[in-house]
């Protein structure tokens, strides 16, 4: 994420952690071309578009932690990512909240002819109410919000596969015309939210739609994203989970129409390695030291959006009055603490052990290889320090995966898409598909 | 523009002309390269978010002439552009149409940070009708777009200036704190278009507020960059002409209560360089067949919002009925073709060569001393073809202009601001100003 502190708060105090200079597009660049060494297919930028929430009534400790503010914009740094480098991709979140899908639909147009098809979309809906306050609205319910994003992927699905017939551009000097009328169309989207005329202002990229990513975990998410996602983030707290979670959505993937494996799961990860389990247990201690819990704490009442602030570190969870949004979380933090009365601070000190992998280079990869058993297609990897936190995981563990056959050791060619599909386009049977040839000019009148 | 067709219709048929490349982000990074070679402050990109219009009642001549269509946007290939370069500023075009204020001021925030200062925006209103109807809108009338930005900017300077307080950003490893919650602010926005709560999401960058661009001529758009532009472009056709618009600007910015040369005046001109005049004559008449002049009618009709393509190429313009509209830009090519009566192509001819000089390098320089002396403090030299007609006026006008005092023959250091006005920020006087420390959170209650 284009900001100081991401997910594992406190961390940005340590020695080591450069992520304080992510004003700086150096920093951003020296990255990419660091998960270039370690064969890393994207680079993935998280993002929001607002004040992840209070704490103890207000943002102040969101602001003196760097909890996701400042949060820059990822997507104007997208193409100095790209120009420096040549293989990996990159991800933007982009939510339905912050950009009318027209100027979206173009932008991520532009930005797929100028990475030559490195880009990809993680589409997002949004849960926080100081975002939906900073674009003059009220929270949108959840599930309305994937309604909303339903129409949001309609209009752009118009533009990029309909709005323009393969074989449109010409750029015939000869004959002086540069693009073929009859291929290019209006797609006059009239729908409950948004009235788009087009035809779409950019020629087909590489892509044409990017490589589409999603998170949602929810049973309208699911669904989302069993429709449109060819990539889903997930965060399970095991491989169990996770294949009980990948068996669900896939199903819900080949009710849609499409093959199961048209949808990859990554599963978010951070890692502690030593060169001996000892040291790797010593390292995690160390780590959880640097941990800022009251911010973790903070975080995670930001994201299911419940202020814990009013209670202090100490307070027993038993304490706590629970509620719809709380109960799940809070019974799972006592079960998971052993031996005594979880507190508030193990809330936050829990978010940070969730999946995480602490170990030798082998035993990370033997636990890795338990995930991808489970049927998860690649690793999210979740970063303590930029850069370190990278350069670690590629200068230990990603030999040691290299060597059992879990990660590549070549880039192949092409586009995003092609290198992990195998085609630049989505196939056929996505839905998005459905508008290629579906208008055309005949009863255009100006 | 990032486009094949700008201004000047027909000349991308030619040889020489790259600008079909524009999809290449290696044809923007190589033009800015040159551009630094001839010591220019700005590479600036105009932009549109829809059809220029219709011609014969549909868009088939626009895209056929690739005029203005495809359209790729300029923003997300800043990045890349800054990187690659060291000292040129790059204008971006932005539309109060196309983005919500918030993640404008965002977006531009960032590539502030990430350019270090290199960022300049053209502030623009929407004049197409299609554009209007691409964002779900009826077009807004002349006089209420300005209210409109006026609201806009209002929003932006509140963010760029007001939310966070000089010093708010201290990135203190060793306390462990961010940034200073007591200079942080919401905005609390609330007006006519838009309600922004805050706070900016972005720390202060190196101009804080961009480099601020307008084109804007009618009465409103002159108050309008009075108030707000410290670069203004004109089209004039003679010095004569732009002494008088800068007279009544001018006049205009003293009574917001600025400086008078807190504006500055840059003429769009077109140039035809040859060795000797004959030379530069004969180069002109090749450069005039080589325009598609049904495509000029076309670029002018969109830019009045007039479909002169009912009527062919030699119908005299005596023949068709003006409207309040079109009578001005009639009357005027009747009164500048002699000796015949004129015709629909005379009007494409005759926007091709408004403000157009043609000459050897020192007789074009006289002219730029002309319209120095006028008021015109700078150059937009709008091309033919890329990066043909830069490398020619780099290779064979800027040494005569340096020589004469009347270019720079060295970049200074900073900010693009810095480098124009001398100073990172905007100065007290300018209407942006007034939010600086016009927020508290004493009244922050979550």
């Amino acid at each position: 994420m284009n900001t100081a502190s991401h997910i594992l708060q406190g961390t940005s105090r340590r020695p080591e952690a450069e992520q304080t200079n992510f004003n700086d597009l150096d920093h951003w660049i020296d990255l990419a071309k660091t998960l270039e060494k370690g064969k890393f297919y994207i680079l993935f930028f998280a993002d929001v578009v607002g004040l992840y929430g209070n704490h103890r009534g207000s943002y102040q400790k969101f602001v003196e932690a760097g909890l996701q503010i400042p949060s820059n914009d990822p997507s104007v740094i997208a193409s100095a990512i790209a120009y420096a480098t040549n293989d990996i991709g990159i991800a933007i979140t982009s939510s339905v909240l912050q950009e009318h899908p027209f100027n979206f639909a173009r932008r991520i147009s532009t930005l797929d002819h100028a990475t030559k098809g490195r880009i990809a979309r993680n589409i997002v809906t949004n849960s926080l109410q100081n975002a939906a306050r900073n674009f003059g609205q009220d929270l949108t319910p959840h599930d309305e919000r994937y309604v909303w994003a339903d129409e949001y992927m309609d209009v752009v699905y118009k533009l990029w596969e309909g709005s323009w017939d393969e074989g449109a551009l010409l750029q015939d000097k000869e004959k002086g015309i540069h693009a073929d009328y009859s291929k290019v169309h209006k797609i006059n989207h009239v729908g409950k939210r948004y009235e788009v005329e087009g035809p779409h202002l950019v020629a087909p990229s590489p892509q044409r739609t990017p490589l589409l990513f999603q998170a949602g975990s929810s049973p309208a998410g699911r669904d989302f994203a069993a429709r449109n996602a060819e990539l889903q983030f997930i965060i399970t707290p095991s491989p169990e989970k996770a294949a009980g979670l990948i068996q669900d959505t896939r199903r819900r993937v080949f009710e849609a129409g499409r093959n199961a494996e048209d949808l990859k799961f990554m599963q978010g990860l951070s890692s502690v390695i030593g060169s001996t389990e000892a040291e790797a247990r010593a390292k995690e201690v160390e780590l959880e030291e640097s941990m800022d819990l009251d911010a973790m704490v903070a975080h995670l009442g930001g994201a299911i959006g419940v202020d814990f602030g009013h209670h202090s570190l100490d307070t027993p969870l038993g304490d706590i009055e629970a509620s719809d949004g709380t109960r799940s979380i809070i019974e799972w933090t006592r079960q998971s603490v052993e031996g005594r009365e979880a507190t508030v601070e193990d809330l936050g000190r829990l978010q940070g052990r969730n999946s995480r992998v602490v170990g030798t280079p082998e035993q990370i990869a033997d636990k890795l290889q338990a995930w991808a058993d489970a049927g998860v297609d690649g690793i999210n990897v979740i970063n303590a320090t930029r850069p370190g936190s990278y350069v670690d995981f590629i200068e230990h563990v990603i030999p040691v995966l290299q060597e059992r056959g879990l990660a590549k050791s070549e880039y192949g060619e092409g586009t995003s898409r092609k290198r992990i599909f195998g085609t630049d386009y989505l196939p056929e049977r996505h839905v998005a598909a459905s508008y290629r040839g579906a208008f055309s000019n005949q009863l255009e009148e100006g």
